[in-house]
């Protein structure tokens, strides 16, 4: 069955990325996470980019901030789909990170999601949107979650002034 | 056989969004092109992205530019993959592109690329390695691709003043 | 008599939309507050454009945050006049949802307004000023309103360091 | 009959501006266009708004460029609705004339377009919307226009590699 | 004796703008402060404007923030030196103030100052320094203060960790 | 009689520059202009600056790009009025010339006036117009100057569509 | 024995500054830090800079905030390496200060590091790494701990929901 | 004797990056200038990087666009001084070139250069500066090209209107 590994730069990016981790569980979908830092531990993210497809990984979705190398490089190293989750930032709220995750060049691609945690759940729910067109029952599933935030939306959609 | 949507939010977009088109040839990936704007024709666009999957497409690209609501709102129509291409916008160099496709609420997700040619040209690439999931033939293109583009990069390394 | 729709993306966007209701009370326009998402509830979302005109609405106030679509999404749908409020944001305060809504594409126009509460309130008295070319009495209620505020800056415009 | 004042911050706005002109001639609602600097014609600036609703104005279009004071400062001088184009300028692409429209405080509304000449045909669009709802035939004008316009799309949507 | 000028476009604004005024008390330099709405008593500004030269001011200090209108139709009213100061706002943290006062068209001037009360308080101290072209007192008061502030960091260079 | 120092970063400034010459050889204000680079030529600054009271000049005018550290290191040496001018940069359309101008810490302040031409022109006028405090005949050109805009403008005020 | 200067614009640079100095201990490089100010003790700053070699300096880290002039003023005046350090600024998150500091022109260079903390720490190992091309026991010390910050990352990579 | 290293991501960054080849020549360092891809050829990045030292290299330079990740990923692969050239992307300008490369996270150090050419010939010059404290010719090179350039600025300072 497909899984999808999670990593991310540093384990202060994990209260973040763990939106990825509870979009995939909601669907069915099995996962790893784990940290693997572009600049500490480059020679674990060849490594790991390498071995992805081998350890039964259908995509990786990588979280990082600032000068945001982890998922492009990780993209470099391997042929599966790469997601990208620009973590908010310190000084420059995670504009630093979208930037240094979006604007890769041609030749090696990182599907890029929103910052922060929104963006970590969407990575997640486009993974499985990934792993749905070969599992339907994922795909059963995310059709699903989008009925029930649908039906959420319309049943409290009036709104009043106090 | 999986197949590809191109879709753009106007006839100007083609330039930029053909780098798409060239890369799933590459790969010999199956593909339509045409004109969806959100704007313009947003009947078509939900006709459009609710029958995708019927039609037989695996993913939707979506390139446009400036208030670029096209790849978001064919995501909100699909449960299918969109990846989204910002094209250069004429004030802003499609900064206003980018955060209009890839700042998507949590829930509806869309795996946005670069601004411009390289960023169309990897939503091609992108879209093949999710097709490559289930299709040996095209994992082997993009495996050879990817080769390729390593030793035209090593073949000519070396660089002098003239 | 005319009446206003105000509608937003999320019931989080309440806090600022209220404002445009607040201010249509000021001038006894009518309206109706409302979820409406273009994400999550993007076939509501054409109904109620599609329909704003025959509900009796004379213009229609939308405030989205982010990838912030509504407000171009319903002006495609409808012929009626689309005020758009960008509702401040996580991690970009709301210079993606200003973005997003503003930088309309030529052909369907969105009047949008400030960012945050201050946008929203403006909404609420732009709708009143086109309600007030067909309601004498708004027009009134808005010129009392306008020479009110007069009275209070001018009132108090003297400053002491303590 | 309802008429719509364009005005614009100097001759150099002209070639945006215009596109304004032509929407509203499109539509077949009467506009005036005339130059008034908020910098370099202060006083002209306040008698043109006093006098806008005796000489007949139902709304005022006004673009300008850089620290863009004129929008606002009409809006400050009048109750009719005003619509802003930011014209773009010659360092920051507009950017700062957009924040100098869009950003007014609570209390006096500029009802903002995009940057730059799509914002100013669809600040005529919207004057037009606006006058429409008082003007059956200027409504069907709209209509038909839009429906035109999406006709236009549709009739070329497919796209081929040359 | 020379007077400086302190207005602002609200009471919201004298936290950042008595900054100005504690400077100009440092140099013994008279001043008036007061609240000038360019928007809610755009009537006033003119007024003051216009009589300034009249009432004594040798210059004037304008603080406003967002769509901050203020500092430049001051000086489009008046040939007196007008000094500017972005005041930090909710959303764009003063960046669109900023540009709002200082991208001014050739022909009318603002001298701009930093954004907030470091701002604020140069606004001061510039304006003492116009003062001080005539006023052998100022000048030998901001001399004075220029030392002591030089003699304060060298009294106190040196750190250690502790 | 009041003289102006026009200093700035390199000769390629000079097209720019040479704006706030024009502006004060208009009102009769003497002015030199020379090259003084705070990074090239970083003694001469000092010497400059220390020395501008003693010869003769009222205030300085400064105008940099890029990194641009000449109008604020002037100001740092001299307790004249300093006014500075951000030239447009080439990566960076002068933004980051502006904010190293503008953001100067309490104690030490540039007067700022826009990027480019605009500015620099403005820069000459705000010079004079410090100038004509001590100074009838600049005082009355300046006014005559401002009349003349504003009737350059009102005369040619109608526009048509070709 | 090679040294190390670290100066800053003020002392409430120091917090972010002191993670340089801390850097430096733990490599055992020597380093003294003081407060020289570009804009309040000007020729402190010429002295200081002017005299860094003679004083046993090898390099010097620089750290300032908004108009930050300090590195690139120091390195005006020396040819020893300058690291330039933007501290983060209260309007503006340090963007100011990082495009004041990495914008030098062509003839003078300033290597810049990351806004805030951060970039402070890599200032210290930045210059360590210098000082390391001559010092076997400063390389060893940068050698072991690289190590031993992929050891951490190592020892503690795997992440699970709780 | 010393040697620098010159590496970008591609030849299209040559005609910037050999702004460093002719600085490090001025001063007679030698260099070796190169291809290597962080995406393209990631492998090619480690082993470089992990070879630089014992090739014989004291610093690296290292030029990239876009999503810059080549001069922070080979930082994280050596301990020698890495420093990094933002080269000018297509879209943005080099905005993202720079926040990509100069925003490391603690740990792993980039000395940053201005985007484009002026920090290209700087990244030169800096190295050079670095080399010369273990090289007294380079450190005379240096001390007579900054003479030069201050000679060459004083020799024509004056500037006169045509």
């Amino acid at each position: 069955m497909a899984k999808v590994a999670i990593v991310m730069g540093s384990t202060s990016d994990w209260p973040t990325m763990q939106q990825a981790a509870l979009m995939l569980k909601e669907f069915g979908v099995e996962y790893d996470a784990s940290v693997v830092s572009a600049h500490r531990t480059p020679n674990l993210l060849v490594e790991f980019a390498e071995q992805a497809e081998a350890q039964g990984f259908s995509c990786i979705i990588a979280g990082a901030g600032g000068a945001a190398h982890l998922p492009g490089m990780l993209a470099a190293h391997t042929h599966l789909p790469v997601f990208g989750c620009p973590v908010k930032s310190k000084a420059l709220n995670g504009l630093d990170s979208l930037l240094s995750i979006v604007q890769m060049p041609k030749g090696v691609a990182v599907g890029t999601l929103a910052i922060g945690e929104a963006g970590a759940a969407n990575a997640g729910l486009l993974a499985a949107q990934v792993v749905a067109l070969q599992d339907p029952n994922v795909r059963q599933a995310i059709i699903a979650f989008r009925q029930q935030q649908t039906d959420k939306v319309m049943a409290n959609s009036k709104l009043e002034l106090e």
